[in-house]
């Protein structure tokens, strides 16, 4: 089969010929992909910023943004079936250890992460097992979701936490309205009758924030101190954090999402206004079949622009050089 | 009456003559003081510290851990009555704004806090309203208590917020078994089955914890790393926040009580391991009335040192010097 | 002013003149009546079935759906201020009681229920408290929001119970889409993100509900036997009970909301499926305040029909005969 | 090996020599029976009443309550390892259902119940999987633990449930001090601050319930009418359901999990004091993890009698004629 492979980093990766995986394992799910995402996070990987964290051996397939179709299952699988349309969720857990029987897979203590650190979806089949599959509804095509399987589900993870403190009369603050930030931004609306103001540097992705319902949008984020209820930061550096922090309210909760900069607060300034700092990964398995319940009936889309499996690196060269509006996905 | 006022920042406060406050407002509540806690703060108060925060007019009375016998009250008061001995919330709050319509009256719009920016409860009597005073149950004198209207409600707060998380099988760490902290312990054991680890660097501490039924003491916070599901910081300052962030592990919250110091952390060690960092203020009206109810089971107690009102120099200087084992309570 | 008084059990109210209430306490807050909504309990009221439970002495003012103006207010009244437009909180609570320093006001130990157990609201005007007033939006008319101050509170706070438990992928089905029913519809379709069934067999009222953006409706009980993760039954009697039960699912929850029936079920099938039933009363400040928003962002109407003060006996034959469509708005 | 195993509906259980069950799956756990716990079901069984309902086909091995050692593994299992000592959960869940994967595993749509429609535990050996199995921590013998596995779960699982409802000020009631009530009322002590009261006819279960730290213990179910924050009710029949419902308060939860009567209320007196009643089934895998994290900690003890696997029918003729004290345990 075809397989887009990094041999070596900091050289584009090749579209290779390798064998097919195999159903081997009674747990074992062969997945036909439909579409595999392309991530900010694969240029860093091409890039080697990955290479001490994963420990992956070179080369090996990239790919952490997968749907497709069943195409053979292990013996003991029940939830799905040769011919079901299904969306994977990132990880592999191992459903036996503590956080896997709470319901809480994302803090498995023995999980894989195709794409990351084993073969992942950038290729005509990839194996994963039956915990990672989420049956798509009728009318759910993969190259529709399968960006939703990560980006998707990290956005939707952080509003099903903070949904409980979002009751009408409150104001939730979302900074940034790219690729994380306005699936945010649909399922706050969804999801709660909050009051929604974006905050964005870029004029496109505040027009997005508009179209997509967003209650307010600016790029002044001095003029929201002291507001939020709630912040939801999908940016989490260049100074969103500090921002971020100034603009929840007494009792408030600042939740990051995104990465790279730093929290900087002194304590005295956290207790005498009771606020919260909330940290956020990629949603759990559950999360993953409840963002597809809203992706069925329309409340989340996403803009997608399919290139080739073959054309990976001029979808690489597209979101590196920012040509892109909305996410690649890559079709075999 | 007699009355500790403070005439000048940095001056000892002085033991006055001045007139009773007398009851004027329907909802107006006076209090024969019984006992008034020293605190930390009260020395910073008479350092000027809180000078400009506070905004209060010198001279003025200071005392904000009050408890003591209701002698008169307002025409609307249907709560307490003469002879009823009671403690004193810290706040005198309004009953109209938001979160004091939700229960959350610590968050109140309008509030007022005596000892600290009006008259104070170091003195013969107090004047406060009916929504700061909490009925004690026959048998709880106001001298064993008074020192937990502040402090203790502080540690009371906190450890009522956390004790969801802490459910059979999960370690809750305890930086500082100090004032704060030793009442945060007793309430740890008595509201939940979790397994408490005291960190504190005097052996004193350490062994009242253990005394109190703490079931692990350390003063090598090193051997903690990850470990904790929730962190109780009573300390906040002198390297406690990095070390008690690197004590939770993943999915676990870290507790800010204590202050001074400052919370530096990255938000990709945030995100990747799904962290909280909680800040914590007093505890509201219905914490005090549960608080006192641990009390009166005698769940939780205190250890003090009795002075006279006109002694008050003299228990200053015994807390600056450290030469106090247990809470400072002056009597008039 | 003019008020419709009871003055005999079994006869028609009459529109008297009677004295002015005037302002005497601190929280007082007199209240020009906009609009007082009529309900069927008023009906029950001049039948006598609430003669003894009320224990109220005649003739006195009904009228418990109460929205206006503030003409005056008492001196320690800082929330409203004359001019200002309100909706009354169908109780006037103590805020001295446990309940109420919760923050749950609607079990207050010593509330009045003005136009039940003491002078109502369909008069020109209203005695009330600072504790009962939410100030209204701008652009929001007290005569378009009145009867969202008892039955539309009672909607609200049961959908704002449930809300945590209806996530993305869940069916709550709606017994009931009359005067209750179909705010509850608006304000799930405004809160959550779950599949709302309407159940009721008028097709008028079916009708609304689809209007209103129901997902499903239907007049057939029987084929929804354990599809609902949660009921909200606005109906309670003539075996809506036993219907509503009989369509939660395993771990579901029955929330009964209407009255006059018995739930009558055996404990094995209580524990054998983990289903809960749960009792909801009328809601508190906190919720009339959030139900205010809703209505505000236009995400709650209600339908109306206005007549005269003097035409209440009209109103009521109507509402009687169900000629009515809507609620019947009494106008001083 | 022997079993203990039924032939024909209302004649005694036999012990067998029947093969000894195998490893053949790869998530398969066979386990050498350290103890299994004799209850009332069993009996239920024996006699017939759960024929129609759990399908089993005759004859087969009986012991729903089961610890031990594990003997052997399949490939897939990493969570234990021959020579550990486990306890078993009641139900062998298939991980993959929505349920499971919340780690809601009692409400599994797959799961197997060994010893009611299935081979249980009264033999040497025991074949269960993966999901079933619970580490015990060093120190914990599996004969001291076997009847908390379904029994004592039940209870657990209630008290968890109540537990964030039983802050420190409310009065939990425990209806019923035998079996699972003693379990409660100790998890009860272990992990809140509420006042027990316990209900029970029999002076012998009252004197039991004291020694254990019941705060108050009494016959007497009329005194204590709207007291109970919480009610426990583990006896769910002859009358408890009725004298539970009506010992709750305002805003109380009436938790049933015993069975056998009805609830029968009037809607009216469940919305006009927001009552709620809570059916509750055994608890989760996590559930029985914790409460072995209890047992370990010596807050939960079982009062059992030991008995030869070959006495079966012995312990079954003093559970059916009272004859005794504790928890019968069958020992192979």
């Amino acid at each position: 089969m075809k397989a887009v492979r990094v041999h070596s980093y900091g050289k584009p990766p090749t579209v290779d010929e390798v064998p097919e995986p195999a159903v081997t394992g009674p747990w074992d799910v062969l997945v036909q992909v439909g579409a595999a995402g392309l991530c900010r996070t694969d240029l860093h990987i091409v890039e080697g910023q990955w290479a001490e964290k994963s420990g992956v051996r070179l080369p090996y397939v990239i790919g952490h943004e997968n749907a497709g179709w069943v195409r053979e299952v292990g013996s003991a699988v029940t939830n799905v079936a040769a011919g079901d349309a299904v969306i994977l969720h990132p990880l592999v857990t191992c459903g036996l250890c503590r956080p896997c029987r709470r319901g809480d897979d994302v803090h498995c203590e023995n999980s894989r992460f195709p794409g990351i650190d084993c073969d992942g979806g950038m290729a005509d089949l990839l194996l994963t097992n039956a915990r990672s599959v989420v049956k798509l509804a009728s009318g759910l095509e993969p190259a529709a979701v399968a960006a939703l399987a990560d980006a998707g589900l990290t956005a939707y993870h952080a509003v099903r936490k903070a949904a409980p403190l979002l009751h009408p009369g409150t104001t939730c603050v979302v900074i940034g309205a790219g690729g994380l930030g306005h699936i945010g931004i649909q399922c706050l609306l969804a999801m709660t009758a909050t009051r929604v103001i974006v905050v964005d540097p870029s004029e496109r992705a505040r027009e997005l924030a508009r179209e997509l319902g967003a209650h307010d949008v600016t790029d002044r984020t001095d003029e929201l101190a002291d507001t939020a209820h709630v912040v939801l930061d999908f940016v989490g550096e260049q100074g969103a954090e500090a921002a971020g922090l100034a603009m929840t309210r007494r009792a408030g909760s600042y939740y990051v999402i995104g990465y790279g900069g730093t929290v900087n607060i002194p304590t005295i300034d956290l207790i005498s206004t009771e606020r919260n700092i909330v940290g956020n990964l990629v949603g759990s398995y559950t999360d993953l079949d409840e963002l597809m319940t809203l992706a069925a009936q329309g409340k989340v889309t996403l803009h997608t622009k399919t290139y080739q499996l073959s054309a990976v690196n001029e979808a690489i060269d597209d979101l590196e050089t920012g040509g892109l509006a909305g996410r690649a996905i890559l079709v075999p």
